[in-house]
C-alpha cells in the first residue's frame, strides 16, 4: 500500500471500530427477514413522540446550518442538572467528546490511562493521536482504580473512567470514584463516562456532578443514544468547569452537533416518561436474562448497564454465527481481549425471548 | 485561567470559528423579527419534499445507530459520478472530513500549505494539531498556485485548495489545477475542496474526477450543506483513491454522519431538478448583485459561488452592525484578513432586495 506510510504513525497500525451488525446488513448477506438486534446497546422502544413532534417542526430549517453555540439545548441541560450554560460541551454522539478531550489536552507521548476491557474508543483515540497507552489491569472485568494511581506520573495527561463499563456492566460506586479523584493530580483531567448512568437505580447512581463541584479537573460524559433512544440522530454532551469546556469547544467543530438531534434532545430531557419506561423494562428484562443463564449454567458478568455478557466457555464466534442464522444479531467482543464471551443488549420482552430460544437452539440445550 | 497550559500548544492559542449569527440569537439580543440571514452560504429554497419524506421515513429507527459504513449512501454517491464506494469517505459535513485529512496525514511540525483569503478551517485544523502552516499569499484575492508550488518542501503533508474559494469566490479553471498536480510530488496529498462547485456553469467546471484518475493523491471534498440544502442535517464526502480513503476512514468516527442525513441525501442526490432551480436562481441573482454594485460604485469580487464579497473601503463592522438593525445578516470577514469586506450569500429574489435596500438606506445612498 503506498499511501500507508505517508500516514501519521499511529494511524498506520489503527483497525477502525468494529459496529454492531446493522439488520440491512445481516439481510443482505444471508437473505433473511424478521431479524432483531440485541447488539449496540440501543433503546427498543423506538422513538419517543415527543422527539418525532421536534423533528416535523424543524424540517423547514434544515437548510440553516445548526446553532453553532447550541443555545436553546445547553439551556436545557443547564436547566436540568443546575450547572451553567458556559460548563456544556455538544458532541456528536459521547464519542466526539472522549475523542475532543483528547485532542484538547493530549498529544503524542502524553501518556493516557484507561481500564482493559473498557470502552474501546478509548485505546482508539489514544492510538490515533499517537499518545502512550496505559492499559491497566483488570479487577473482576471491572476497574483497578489503584492501579489507576499507581500508573500515574509526570507524563500522564488523560484518565478514561466508564461507569458503568461497556462491555462488562461493572460499576464504581460514589465512594470509589471519591477516593480516587481526591487522589488524582488536578493537572490531569479525568473522564468519567456515565453514558449507561440511566440504567443503574437512582439510590445506587452516582451523584457526579456533586463530585464535579469538589474537583475541578473532572468532566462528565452523557449520551442521549441509550436511555434517551437518540442513537441515530448522535447527540452528547459533557459537563466540566467552564475553563475546561472553554478549550474543548475551540477543537470542536462549530457544527457537529445537527439541528435535529439539538431539537430531538430538548424534547426527550423533558420526556421522563420515556426514560422511566426504559429503565423499567430494563431492570425486569435484566432479571430474566440472570436466571436464564443461573438456569442454563451460563457464567455472566453482572451489569448496571441495559446489556449483558455472558461467557460460553469456548471461541464464541461460532455462536454468534450460529445466532445470525437463527435472526439475532449480538455482539462478539473478541475485540477487547473476551473472545469467550458475547455482549447482549436487553430489549423488549418478545426480543429477549427470540435470544433465549434462539440460544437454546444453537447450544442444543432443553429448555428450561 | 488554570487548565489553559495544560491544553496541547496549538489549542492555547487557538480562537473557535465564528458561524453566521443565527436568526434567533438576533431576535433576542434586538428584539426584532422578520429577520432575514444571508451569512452562512445557505440554500434559501428550504428543504426539498424528497429529502422531507426521506427523513419521515426513517423516524422509527432513530433509536438505531446510524449505518457505520453508510452501505447505501455510498452506493448512491458511487453510482452518481461513477466511481467505486471504497473511494468514499462519509463526513458530518466537509468541515469534518477537511479535520479527518489532517488528523490522519499531518501531525507536530509538518508543513501544511493553503492560500491567504481561503476557507478558515484550513488554518483551524493546522493550529489544533499543531502543524506549520504556509499560508501563500493571494494573487487577485485567490489561489497563487506557483506560490504553492515554490512553499513546497520535503516537510511538505497536505495542501488544501478551496474552488470556487469561500469567502472570496475566486475560481481556478481545469488546466490551471491540472499544471498544479502534474508537478505536485505523489506523496503530498492534495485536497480539493469543491464545496461550492455546483454553483459555477456546468461548462466551466472543473471535471475533478477526470483528474482524480491521473492524480492517486488528489482527493475531492464535497457537501450537501449547499446547492442540495442539508446544511442542518450535516453531510459531506469526500472521494479519492482507496487506499487513502481506508486511511482517514480509521480515523473517522464510526457513527460521525446521523441516520437522517444518510436518507436525506440519498434522496436530494437524485433530486436535479431542485439543484437545478438552486443554481438557475443564483445565476439570475448574482447578476442583480453585481448590477447593484456596479451602480452604486461597489467594489466587489466576481464569484463563482453562491455568495458575494463586497468592499466597503472602510471598516465594515459598522456598516454590518446596521444592517442588523434592518434585520438583514451578512458575514463579516475581519477574521479573514478581510476588515473592509462583507460577505453576502445570495438568497431568494426579495430577500436579496431586503439587502439591497437595506445597504441604501445605511450607506445613505439614493436607491437607483
Amino acid at each position: 500500500m503506498k499511501f500507508l506510510p505517508l500516514a501519521n504513525q499511529g494511524v498506520q497500525s489503527l483497525s477502525p471500530y468494529q459496529a454492531g451488525k446493522p439488520i440491512e446488513e445481516l439481510e443482505r448477506e444471508l437473505g433473511i427477514s424478521n431479524i432483531i438486534k440485541l447488539a449496540s446497546n440501543e433503546n427498543p422502544f423506538g422513538l419517543p413522540e415527543s422527539a418525532k413532534q421536534a423533528i416535523i417542526n424543524q424540517l423547514d430549517e434544515l437548510t440553516r446550518y445548526p446553532d453553532s453555540n447550541g443555545f436553546a439545548l445547553k439551556q436545557s441541560i443547564a436547566e436540568k442538572f443546575t450547572v451553567q450554560p458556559e460548563q456544556i460541551t455538544l458532541a456528536n454522539g459521547s464519542n466526539d467528546f472522549i475523542e475532543l478531550v483528547a485532542h484538547t489536552f493530549a498529544s503524542e507521548q502524553d501518556e493516557i490511562i484507561y481500564s482493559q476491557y473498557a470502552f474501546i474508543v478509548y485505546p482508539l483515540i489514544t492510538k490515533a493521536i499517537n499518545a502512550v497507552a496505559r492499559e491497566i489491569p483488570a479487577k473482576n472485568w471491572g476497574h483497578d482504580l489503584d492501579g489507576f494511581l499507581a500508573a500515574i506520573n509526570e507524563k500522564t495527561k488523560l484518565i478514561y473512567i466508564a461507569n458503568p463499563n461497556n462491555p462488562t456492566g461493572n460499576f464504581l460506586t460514589e465512594s470509589e470514584i471519591d477516593d480516587f479523584l481526591r487522589q488524582v493530580p488536578e493537572r490531569i483531567i479525568v473522564v468519567l463516562d456515565e453514558a449507561y448512568t440511566e440504567f443503574t437505580a437512582e439510590k445506587e447512581r452516582v451523584d457526579s456532578f456533586g463530585l464535579l463541584k469538589k474537583y475541578p479537573n473532572l468532566v462528565i460524559s452523557r449520551t442521549l443514544s441509550k436511555a434517551y433512544g437518540l442513537a441515530g440522530l448522535r447527540i452528547g454532551y459533557a459537563v466540566s468547569n467552564p475553563e475546561i469546556a472553554d478549550l474543548v469547544n475551540r477543537v470542536r467543530q462549530p457544527f457537529n452537533v445537527n439541528s435535529l438531534a439539538q431539537a430531538a434532545a430538548i424534547a426527550v430531557l423533558k420526556d421522563d416518561a420515556f426514560v422511566q419506561k426504559v429503565a423499567e423494562n430494563n431492570r425486569t428484562e435484566m432479571q430474566r436474562y440472570e436466571t436464564f443463564c443461573q438456569q442454563h449454567g451460563l457464567d455472566y458478568i453482572p451489569s448496571k448497564g441495559n446489556f449483558i455478557t455472558i461467557d460460553f466457555k469456548q471461541p464464541a464466534v461460532s455462536i454468534y454465527q450460529a445466532l445470525l442464522h437463527e435472526g439475532v444479531i449480538v455482539r462478539p467482543i473478541a475485540g477487547y481481549g473476551m473472545p469467550n464471551h458475547l455482549r447482549v443488549s436487553v430489549g423488549l420482552p418478545e426480543e429477549n425471548q427470540r435470544f433465549f430460544t434462539a440460544v437454546e437452539k444453537v447450544l442444543q440445550i432443553t429448555p428450561y
